[in-house]
């Protein structure tokens, strides 16, 4: 590992250093639920952004929707339980659903987990940044910029490795939720001594965007219900986690699972009241508050803090500073999930091999990478704006969360089928209701969501997803294909061609030409011939000269070349040798002199390097590249060698 | 040549063909001279600009200017003539300069005249687009996309070879000159029938910069002259391009020479007089016209053609689609100049060995390419704006001008040194006076432009000229040192190695790796040992069992990677074996699978590819790449060998 790389990232892990990195359940809850619990700092607003397009009259209806997510989020904490103490290996919607549904549903749900993990990163740090413009909104113009230092920044802790990245991302989670609970002891007392608190908004009007009556109100509070689903995302990051806790996993894992739940729904809930209580009015376009356009608004949760801490400012930049952190590290759950499921797909040939290698620090490096470009392009691409990802996010979430469910209920069928005893039959029954419940629930709001987000970009993640499905599948077709075109007999043996006939390439006598000779005098080839190509009549003359006069003991052969090209008389001429005695090996040697410096690389061997790899192409061909190291080249490895030690 | 490429740039050509692109000189004219020619279109405007700053006022002294750039004009194309005669294999400035004032000389000038080749064609391409929207205002806003498109163009034209460019190229100039003469003549008509005629612009005010008085005045008359010597630029085109010229090729080459003066100077100067008696306004900013800025105002030249044919609309357009025509085919001048240098500095090893090649159709298709993709830089990051780049043009131009007239003196010294006969040094001290004229003005131009451009973005030119001196002098320090450490005794012979130890790198046993097996056995080599690295431990165990089930008559040896690496252990290895015996010769063998697709190629190979480049590095190895064509690859092969017939 170069001096820079470690410098960065800290010294390579062995393997077997992997046991050392298993978490505690207070370290696995900031490293897995900084997502579910941060996402409490945006969702009460995604739904009052939705239900204020009825205008003040609909702000009511906030009451039920708070309710129902509340509700669901209890329903399918409880189902993942059961997931965690039926996967201790750890139970992703991945292999939940190959296990019990196929191959199919399976690459479904990992395209679904894909795409949620890419956006769980973007929602996550563009809020975080949206907490810190609330305080500073001076930053508003750069959030972009923002942004995408962040991922880096992410990116570069991750490729560190998992322990450190939980111990970094313990204090924002537990200063977060300190903050929060801080805030509603401060709001309570306040009001018990009969403060009237209000937003900085509460005076705005809301100008509707229409008029929403029956139907129109219903749907509307279904949209507004699914936005606030949010609020969910990130919770099958534990039972995904499982085998990363300390013994017993799924205990602990299960444990951790109701803890956060506990603290989600307690946030989630305060803070809603709250919103609710002080009068926060927020709108998508600030026209509609009276605004004048293009006016930044601070996040509700800003509104809230402000609000409640009144002058005490060193409070409110405390909450939003503990927003910002824990929002960004939320992005962290991803950097954790998505680089694990890559490598399982790739190890089952859905992905290109390379996601499969652990790096130097014993994470899935090229995962990290690739997870953290797409984010990035996301958030360039939807100019960091929270509002308009989050209308892709919640459908991929929700498409696992019932892929995973259906697959447990599966799960519980096969598993009674083979119990017979009586007690563990009964456990059985009980945790395949939960799941049937979770299943149901989520399938439900599937439905809603696809209906009410498709309109509002959702119709990406739908295009995406079969796209990523297909091209994993043609990956698989592509592996197997090939596996398929090298499998040999059983008990086939090496079988050496009868004779080798060895050509070297020569432009020039020098000594990298006078090594090739060399090299092939020694493979004992029945026939041993120089080739050259004659682009310019002078030089040729005198390469043929010189080749007299240092007496090689090889044939000189002289290819014309009318069109001033390299690469084709050769291939011709060689592929023309091979014709002649099909039975034998062409094995064509190529002097190279190795330079050091990347920018010397430029100047020389480019015609080699187009020729080697049109050779490959030509059948019943062997190439050689005889190297010559040059001093710049012999310096550069000495100072790898000596790094290496 | 693939097809779409053969679509794009013709049937390749044979070397011998090079006789046939031989030009006489109605065609020359055109494909040498569309620059000097083309540039009088503009010059008038870039004196007018300057001395507008001073307001009304000093708009007399534009007469006074152009007198003075009409008398260098004739200097330097006399001196130039000169050249002609001097050096029948073409004497830019490059080749003047290295006979007769030593290599830094040369290099400087080459050095200028790269700068310069690239502003010749941003320049024109900027000033025909100019022509353009000032025919039609709406065209405006896309000036940049145009600009690009252009050289895009152009760029496709040159890679199709010298003479077919040059027929292409007649319509235009001949076009363009005939259009100015007819314009003249129109005016001549209308203004002895007694017609008033004035510019659109004549009744706007001129709001000067400031007060220009006494040396004020002398400056920014200096400044317009040396904005107006545009007019001279490419005039050393003919002289670089004598062997392009049928026989006798240097007469013919002067009589152009002369022919191209003539044409420039009686173009300009009826330019300049009907700029004055229109009352011609300019301004490059048009708030100091007391217009809305942002206005965007006709050339010159198209306020003169739209006034002299009144309400001739048609030769109106006419004029400007000549004007257009032949200033983007201008650029074609530095796309026949410039790759011809880079392909001479490439010999001379001043530039990588890829720019002294000719492609397919006998061009220097790497310096076309390289050319058009600095001047789309160029014109990018000026947003096409003629008088911004126009500052950087000026100062290389003379710069070459200057170096190659200093050459000539003393070229002519050495010649007087070596000759008796009376008549013949009679001549030439003729010569060698009127080349030391030339170079003695345009030395003193030099030093005006110096001074009065050097704020105004000559500096970049003054900052990049040395920069790419310096890159030409390390490239040739490079290839000097290489060449000297691959230097060999007279008459030293090869020294084959006398063992060979085979390493064959293996992962699985498919049938790539038989026949790398099969092959190391045919070589002869005195060990063979087959290798493998243990990344995971299950599959290193079947590998084992398998080989010894297929009974491959080599031994296998397995490395353990703690890290999950494969590249360190491998290069480890080698380099021990090596070092154990270092007489020998190790001869790493990688079987290798070739797909036929690119994205398939991503999914295979990458470690193999990684170790390669660093086995490169280890001395005393040699690298065999043993490949087995999937069906894929069997199939792209066949398609390129037909293509081929």
């Amino acid at each position: 590992m170069s001096l820079p790389k470690q410098f960065l990232l800290g010294r390579p892990l062995r393997t077997t250093q992997i046991g050392e990195t298993l978490l505690p359940k207070r370290i696995a809850l900031a490293v897995f639920c900084s997502d579910p619990l941060s996402s409490v700092a945006y969702a009460t607003e995604e739904i009052l952004l939705i239900l204020a397009l009825g205008g003040t009259a609909l702000l009511h209806l906030t009451w039920y929707v708070a309710a129902a997510i509340v509700l669901l989020m209890i329903v399918v904490v409880a189902s993942y339980r059961q997931t965690c103490h039926a996967y201790p290996g750890g139970g992703g919607a991945y292999i939940v659903g190959s296990e019990n549904l196929g191959p199919n549903a399976a690459l479904t749900a990992a395209s679904a987990l894909m795409v949620d993990y890419v956006l769980t990163v973007a929602v996550s740090v563009v809020a975080g940044v949206a907490a810190i413009t609330s305080a500073a909104p001076a930053l508003s113009p750069h959030a972009v910029g923002l942004s995408v230092g962040f991922v880096v920044l992410l990116t570069l802790m991750n490729l560190r490795g998992v322990r450190e990245s939980g111990r970094a991302f313990a204090v924002p989670t537990y200063g977060f939720v300190l903050g929060i609970y801080v805030m509603f002891a401060f709001a309570a007392v306040r009001m018990a001594t009969g403060a009237t608190i209000r937003a900085e908004s509460a005076h705005l009007p809301i100008h509707s965007s229409g008029t929403f009556v029956g139907l129109g109100t219903v749907l509307l509070a279904m949209r507004a219900f699914a936005s606030g689903c949010t609020a969910l995302t990130g919770v099958e990051a534990i039972s995904n986690g499982v085998p990363a806790f300390k013994e017993p996993k799924s205990r602990n894992a299960a444990t951790t699972l109701a803890v956060m739940c506990l603290l989600s729904v307690t946030m989630f809930t305060g803070i809603t009241v709250l919103a609710m209580v002080y009068h926060v009015h927020v709108a998508t376009d600030p026209r509609r508050l009276g605004l004048p356009p293009g006016t930044s608004m601070p996040t509700a949760l800003a509104q809230i803090a402000r609000a409640t801490f009144a002058n005490w400012h060193f409070l409110f930049y405390y909450v939003q500073a503990a927003t910002a952190g824990v929002l960004i590290l939320a992005a962290n759950t991803a950097f954790n999930g998505f680089p694990l499921l890559a490598s399982i797909l790739a190890r089952d040939r859905y992905l290109p091999r390379q996601l499969h290698n652990r790096g130097d620090r014993l994470v899935y490096s090229n995962g990290v990478i690739l997870l953290a470009l797409a984010a990035i392009g996301l958030i360039v691409a939807f100019k960091a704006h929270v509002s308009s990802i989050i209308q892709l996010y919640i459908i991929g979430v929700f498409i696992s969360f019932t892929l995973s469910q259906s697959g447990m209920v599966r799960h519980w069928s096969k598993e009674l089928a083979a119990t017979t005893d009586r007690s563990a039959r009964l456990r059985m029954r009980h945790s395949q209701a939960i799941n049937a419940v979770g299943a149901c629930m989520t399938g439900i709001v599937l439905v809603i969501v696809l209906i009410t987000k498709f309109t509002h970009g959702a119709y990406i993640v739908i295009i995406a997803m079969p796209l990523i499905f297909m091209a994993m599948k043609g990956v698989q077709g592509h592996y197997d294909r090939v596996a398929e075109e090298l499998r040999i007999a059983p008990g086939a043996r090496p079988d050496p061609p009868s004779r080798i006939y060895a050509i070297i390439l020569v432009s020039k006598i020098h000594a990298p030409t006078l090594r090739a000779v060399g090299y092939a005098h020694a493979i004992h080839a029945q026939t041993v011939e120089a080739l050259t190509v004659s682009v310019d009549p002078a030089e040729t003359e005198e390469l043929r000269e010189q080749w007299e006069a240092h007496d090689m003991g090889v044939p000189l052969k002289i290819l014309d070349s009318p069109y001033r090209e390299v690469t084709r008389p050769v291939l011709d001429y060689v592929g023309s040798r091979r014709t002649e005695s099909p039975r034998d090996t062409v094995n064509v040697i190529i002097p190279e002199y190795v330079p050091g410096r990347w920018w010397e690389q430029i100047l020389h061997n480019q015609s080699a390097l187009r020729l080697k790899g049109r050779l490959l192409f030509t059948p019943g061909v062997t190439v050689t590249s005889v190297p010559y190291q040059l001093r710049s080249a012999r310096d550069r490895e000495r100072q790898h060698a000596r790094s290496r030690m």
